[in-house]
């Protein structure tokens, strides 16, 4: 991929910091200082307290420094107990620790060099002085390990005056007795994670404010999502998915599987990518809307399965992924779609519960990067007619058919009118217009304009679509023929209600969208840890 | 597809039960009963306990009995409280109750029908006998309901003298006072439940003894699913899933979701499905191990995803599919491989246990139709090397090389021999040869002969494949030359180890063969629930 303007910037900022020497310079000094480590290292077996024979005859720290080998599993190393950035204040002014982490930043200042270690979110300043037990040589090696390498230290936690407000451990720093390199990342990364992490809103403080743009991020993925908002996404993407599972379990749902793979386009043929299968051809899965149904009719009852959904759609849009997480439900009900609207709704009041209950911490590290209103919702959720939506629509001077689908637009307006009305950031419209709705949809049995669907919103943005689905074989192939649709094509799928099939509505929901718009983000590419769009197939 | 000679068989038998008089007959009398009741639930509203005007002179049961219109969610009834089967001991001698579930078989006996209600995997027999309430049509009515069929029944539940043999409600029947039809089945179906329920191990004592064959099955799984044995293997299956998830999640584990669509085939290229993907082609993942590999260099630490695999292997055995549910977890480690190579037999171990804990009743309805020894496991899980495996087999005289692959029947008969010595059906075997892993396998540091990878089987087939991955660039480089692999083309999953990343070994296990191999069943197809072969893309 080209380099863009931006992340040219990034490169040269990060030279530009790098060191005061000039770039050779530094890389001549930070291999001459690993070599002579690695000697050392290789030397010294175990406390080289006393002085090595041969070249590093003054350094009394050998042994205690270097690159280590490569960890092939060697040794268990067991007697090292590691103990968490995050735990280490339970260890101040106590024994010497072990800690594995990255090297954030590092900056040598005479004899001492000042690190900060990385361990995922959390971040401890250490310190690394010459003394009885530190030679020079350490502490320069130190000051020249690569920015995002792993290192084992040994250290001591003391407890500092002055809080530290530069990292998340503010009360205490690591006195370094021992330093290896684990593994060693390149001088010259793609970004900085500091750049990376930046916050939206900060002022341009420092005439930089270097931002990496969002390409240079998903190139260099590996990078990207080490940033502590990238952390929290995901942990919070996984706690949507894990709420989801465990609040339809509890309401006695069943988890399924469905096949990507399908013999023919389910949705109609348009949208839909075309595999090689054998000798043939097939499809990959636009929904797994036919296969929850036929496990309805299997007697399954309530079912959900979480799983990839594909869409052959060249839309470039902040919201369309051509692969993503579809978060789907079906359930039988016994007399009126409700009683599958209500379930799914409280499933999203639950799911809401739970992340601002037990999310809280990955709440707050994304709101320190992007600007985050809380997400306010009603118990029991808000549910408008559709056609309430449009008088309000109207209402705010909108022009727009009592049949004619929301557009974006409007969905947005129609998402802000709720929110100043009721002050609610998700919303529920039933009975939408038959006409925009597929063939398999039930219609109203009071009003033939209208059918037993609805959407759900989220700040605005559908992230729900379902409906009542025709169960009668007779009746799906009348609508199936009004809407023009060849029923040969979609025999198999008719043929599966005539062995009984109860009553029943589901709906899907896109994982990824739920979280963007949880948090109020402006990209779904910021909530797929590897995204997929008509122009991006890599990493 | 063509109808098998099984298949035939059971639809003439399906025929020869189904009544003694002509199937034209029968089909004429039912249209007849059924075009009576429609009128009657039409004309009556309420509780027609008094006649009718009209044609429906003699009939008290107006009202009481009929085919209901199609549900298309006009009423609520939320007054009618719904009672599962599996509860209905409880309201022996109260109230009417209301039950829907699927007339499973119907017997009509002069003045009294009899039929067996199915709802999932419980059935309970009911009554419909002439009387004060009851009328003679209605009975004729209910006699003629098709198979299958979903009907709504209003009854009270009766205590009986003697324990109803065929039921799983054996204590007490249901005597009607309402019934009608919800969802008609046709009259015909491909295949009887009851057929398809036999155990496999009964005797020939009704000189039919039919079986259903697979395909029969697969062609028609909604119906297949009915099954007592297939509602509990899919049970059983979900709690598969939803144990590996909790386990991991508590050892600290992040789900994450990785990419099906990809644009170089991951593994060397052999056994891809291609996708057309815009004006380009791309290729359906065949592991998410690259994506694991890089949510752990990015700092997640410990990650799991489930999720679709793809293989495009013409092989067409008992234990292949083209696509599956990959269970598939990564680890970083401190020192050594054995942290992970611990943590998964760990998980194996605690899904085992809960297996047996929370999902006795689901064993127990698959061990009614399929023979299923109990599954035996050690805790902490058998470890052997693959040398001492070697050295089993060939003290059992099977001539093999050191560095020689296990053959399918040489790890059977391992599997054999493992049971016997150690009375376990899991195990896991470590420190495979170096020659017979991918490129990216670890080599033991030890011995050049071996690598630092595992597999681990249940009941002597392998269900999960892993290893120590390597994470030095420069190391992967020389093994990948080493394999004859053109580097250019894993550019960028080298690239990725470039940017500093932990030593970490994970696996992958196949959901569909865990619960195949759990219950001891003989083929993958039975806990797949659509499953996808080489010749097999529909349902």
């Amino acid at each position: 991929m080209v380099k863009d303007k931006e992340n040219i910037e990034v490169d040269s900022v990060a030279v530009a910091e790098q060191e005061q020497t000039s770039k050779k310079a530094a890389k001549k000094q930070a291999k001459e200082a690993l070599k002579a480590a690695k000697k050392a290292e290789h030397k010294a077996a175990g406390k080289g307290n006393d002085n090595a024979e041969g070249e590093s005859v003054e350094d009394c720290a050998v042994g205690r420094y270097g690159i280590s080998e490569m960890i092939q599993s060697k040794n268990k190393l067991e007697e090292r107990q590691f103990v968490l950035v995050q735990n280490l204040s339970e260890h101040i002014g106590k024994d010497l620790v072990w800690v594995r982490g990255r090297v954030h930043t590092s900056r040598s200042k005479g004899k001492q060099c000042f690190l900060i270690l990385r361990q995922q979110s959390s971040t401890v300043q250490c310190i690394v002085a010459v003394g009885d037990i530190i030679s020079k040589q350490m502490v320069k090696f130190a000051g020249n390990i690569h920015k995002e390498s792993i290192i084992d230290i040994q250290a001591k936690a003391v407890a500092v005056p002055n809080k530290i407000e530069a990292c998340t451990e503010q009360n205490l720093e690591l006195s370094i007795e021992q330093i290896f390199v684990i593994s060693q990342a390149k001088a010259q990364l793609p970004l900085q994670i500091e750049d990376a992490s930046r916050p939206d809103t900060s002022e341009d403080t420092d005439g930089l404010n270097i931002r990496v743009n969002q390409d240079t991020r998903l190139d260099n993925r590996v990078l990207d999502l080490r940033t502590p908002a990238n952390q929290a996404i995901f942990r919070l993407e996984a706690g949507v998915c894990r709420l989801f599972r465990d609040i339809l379990t509890d309401k006695g749902f069943t988890e399924i599987h469905t096949p990507k793979i399908i013999s023919a386009a389910s949705e109609g043929g348009a949208n839909v990518f075309t595999v090689s299968y054998f000798k043939d051809s097939a499809y990959l899965a636009q929904s797994p809307q036919l296969y929850k149904q036929m496990a309805i009719a299997a007697d399954f009852d309530k079912v959900y399965t979480v799983g990839a959904v594909f869409r052959a759609e060249d839309s470039n849009t902040h919201r369309h992924l051509t692969e993503f997480v579809g978060l789907d439900l079906e359930m039988a009900f016994k007399y009126h779609y409700h009683e599958v609207l209500h379930t799914i709704g409280d499933t999203f009041t639950a799911i809401f519960k739970g992340l601002r209950d037990r999310y809280s911490r990955e709440i707050e590290a994304v709101g320190q990067q992007y600007k985050v209103e809380p997400f306010k919702f009603l118990e029991p959720p808000l549910i408008l007619k559709f056609s309430d939506g449009v008088a309000m629509l109207r209402e705010a001077g909108v022009e727009t058919g009592d049949e004619e689908d929301l557009s974006t637009p409007n969905e947005k307006l129609l998402g802000r009118l709720v929110k100043a009305k009721y002050d609610t950031d998700f919303y529920i419209l039933d009975k939408f217009p038959l006409s925009i709705r597929p063939f398999y949809t039930m219609p109203d049995p009071n009003n033939p304009i209208y059918s037993n669907s609805y959407d759900m919103f989220m700040r605005g943005e559908e992230i729900l679509s379902g409906a009542q689905r025709i169960h009668d074989p007779d009746y799906l192939i009348e609508r199936a023929k009004h809407h023009n649709i060849d029923t040969s094509k979609i025999a198999a799928y008719i043929e599966s209600f005539r062995f009984g099939c109860p009553p029943h509505a589901g709906g899907g929901i896109g994982m990824e969208r739920v979280v963007m718009l949880y948090l109020g983000l402006d990209n779904i590419r910021k909530t797929s840890m590897f995204p997929r769009d008509p122009k991006r197939l890599t990493p």
